[in-house]
């Protein structure tokens, strides 16, 4: 059987000493239009997307060797339905103090509403069939979806985590997961966030307390412990 | 503005005097084919569809009187992803012994798999554009969903619930509403179980101590109320 | 290691053959004083709690030599905070229109209140130190609860399942264990309800679809098979 | 009525125009000995308290105030039950690490657990009777807790979060309530964490995306706009 531990700070991940393609998932989080191409959310509020873009070339290198090896690929999108049944008030308001309001048209259609061209996930990092992709309404990926199921059913107790942006999404899920005993390794040049600093911040937060929320590694260490 | 109250037992119903279409949600289980069409889930395992088939002429009745005065619509589908990594291993067990294996090919395509004809909702009472549909992978349309979201958004507080089966997804479905604060109604000709006699002892156990889970009544009744 | 499969219906329990002391619990559920002690409240209700006495010894026999094997052993007891802060207004209402309102002195103490003399579990099922209590809001052991973290943490994949009300706590927490993935199998005479018939109800509604919640068997028949 | 708003960044808080005490609660989070005092675990982990102590006063000013004015005032504090059965075993092995083991014996009696003296809340700021106080397993306030519920029970939509840390269990349980649709306010002087760096970053955090995790203020222009 493959059994594999990786590199990392604080410890060397997993805390248990090994992982497998059967317990463990990468998890590749809302690389969508809206968050990392031109028109898109991030982008109409005027954030740099070079930024958001930067992990793209990574997440392909570790994505494609898990593939091989046959990991679980868990692709998330955050993303409203065309009514914005789901879209708290707050949210809404705040989108549009930055003139980006969640629902209206921009250039990429309706701004974070599914099914729309910003919503899907870029053609760079696409889902192929049979991977689980987790439609979710808010920052967690845990929140109001179906992520903690398809993860007990099939066994999954470690989850690798890439994605954007680090500080929101990747944090947010970090702590759920953290929070229900699943063992996480944040791979630091796959995610990035809207400002440079509150990367580095973000990921210097895991640290504290002995890995308070898991590990740290990278896309080479990952691939150079995969083989 | 429209305020309602309606006959119902062990008593009138809402509790705290009036519903409007601001406060209350119509939400209708799982009426699809594999629970009450030709060659779906449950007519695949032996019962008798034309019980599950009963309530949709009062459904009906209810469902267009509602829309009429603006009420928000909830329709909810159980099914898995086609994948099935979000099917618990003894859910799909049980389903094989029945000689309906969840995810095996059936006369409505692939049975309780998104996406297929028996998983749609039935033609009879189609979702409208703007209505929500829940697609749930559990018998309970709280659990693993955006359900609880979607009402506290939009400030409902009532539930009138219809749907198949009385017994299985009605009643989950009535007793996570319940816990989580939700007032309920079940409109008993509304719903349905594949053995009439679990039906009636769902419907009565709504009864215990006051109305442990809410109230029940009928369309009729729901009709006269609503004017 | 010891593993054990037991009679019961409609399938052997568990579905995959075995269960063992370190993947399987013994859940009980509201053996409060005010579930079916004098004073409490269901008696002040005007229900005969011989019926929900009726449990007492068969559950006793069960935990005595589940305890010998080393069973984890969780309890459950229905209740809430003494400032009402956790009580829903409906839920309420209806106590009181039953003349048992939550949170009123009776005879036991303020009903249904943590801390007073109806609260606590029954000496006859005391629980032990090191076996789990957990304080639920609700009918379901899992809503706004730490059960699905103990059981997840400790690597627990079946629960056997007894107390009071069979209809009520016992089958919301049932369906809300199937619905995540949990076995479940329940003891029909170590559960009753404050209505014979709706006890028999929801034990037959188990059997439905090849046993759409788990399996039934009885105190008996688990000791036989525990040997 | 009384109905507030008060200054903060980057907008003024609440989104909606006004708070009152009817829909409004202060939340103390974690500001127990095992976080800011003399022997607790963070000390035994070597950080300054110095630190985590600091927030002590201004929370004081404010608690003293929005008691007088009717505000529900909530506590939360982290531990684990006695027998460690809700204790995820990474969190366990990452605090032997640091010397500092959950559940093993400190100078405040067993680190993180339920009942000892480093889990107590700090005299400056003991709970008075009907104030609501959380007992949870993670960093997240909502995970595994009834906090949802007694906030949907009492209608408080706006949320005043202070405490300790600001990187850890407060954010996670900002972003828990952001998620769900509560209105956040974050009062920076009333948060420490065990860096400052991390504490200035995750107060900077909030402010991204026109406010994404809410607002930030502290104590003194609260006190103000309360009068």
């Amino acid at each position: 059987m493959l059994a594999f531990s990786v590199d990392s700070t604080p410890y060397a991940w997993p805390f248990d000493g090994a992982f497998t393609p059967q317990n463990t998932a990468l998890v590749i989080i809302d690389m969508q239009a809206d968050f990392c191409g031109e028109g898109g959310y991030v982008d109409t509020m005027g954030y740099d997307i070079a930024l958001t873009r930067a992990p793209i070339a990574p997440i392909q290198s570790v994505l494609m060797r898990m593939r091989e090896l046959g990991f679980p690929i868990i692709h998330t999108r955050e993303g409203h339905r065309p009514d914005l049944s789901d879209l708290p008030a707050n949210k809404r308001w705040r989108s549009k103090r930055m003139q980006a309001e969640i629902g209206s048209e921009g250039p990429c259609g309706r701004i974070l509403v599914r099914g729309e061209a910003g919503w899907e996930i870029i053609p760079e990092l696409a889902p192929l069939p049979g991977e689980a992709i987790i439609d979710k309404p808010g920052k967690g990926s845990f929140y109001a979806t179906d992520l903690e199921l398809i993860l007990r059913s099939q066994g999954i107790a470690n989850l690798i985590l890439t994605g954007i942006t680090t500080d929101v999404c990747v944090h947010t899920t970090l702590r759920e997961a953290n929070d229900r005993g699943f063992e996480c390794l944040v791979l630091a040049d796959c995610c990035a966030a809207t400002e440079q600093h509150h990367h580095d911040a973000a990921i210097s937060m895991i640290h504290m307390q002995g890995g308070i929320f898991g590990a740290v590694s990278n896309a080479a260490t990952l691939l150079d412990a995969l083989g």
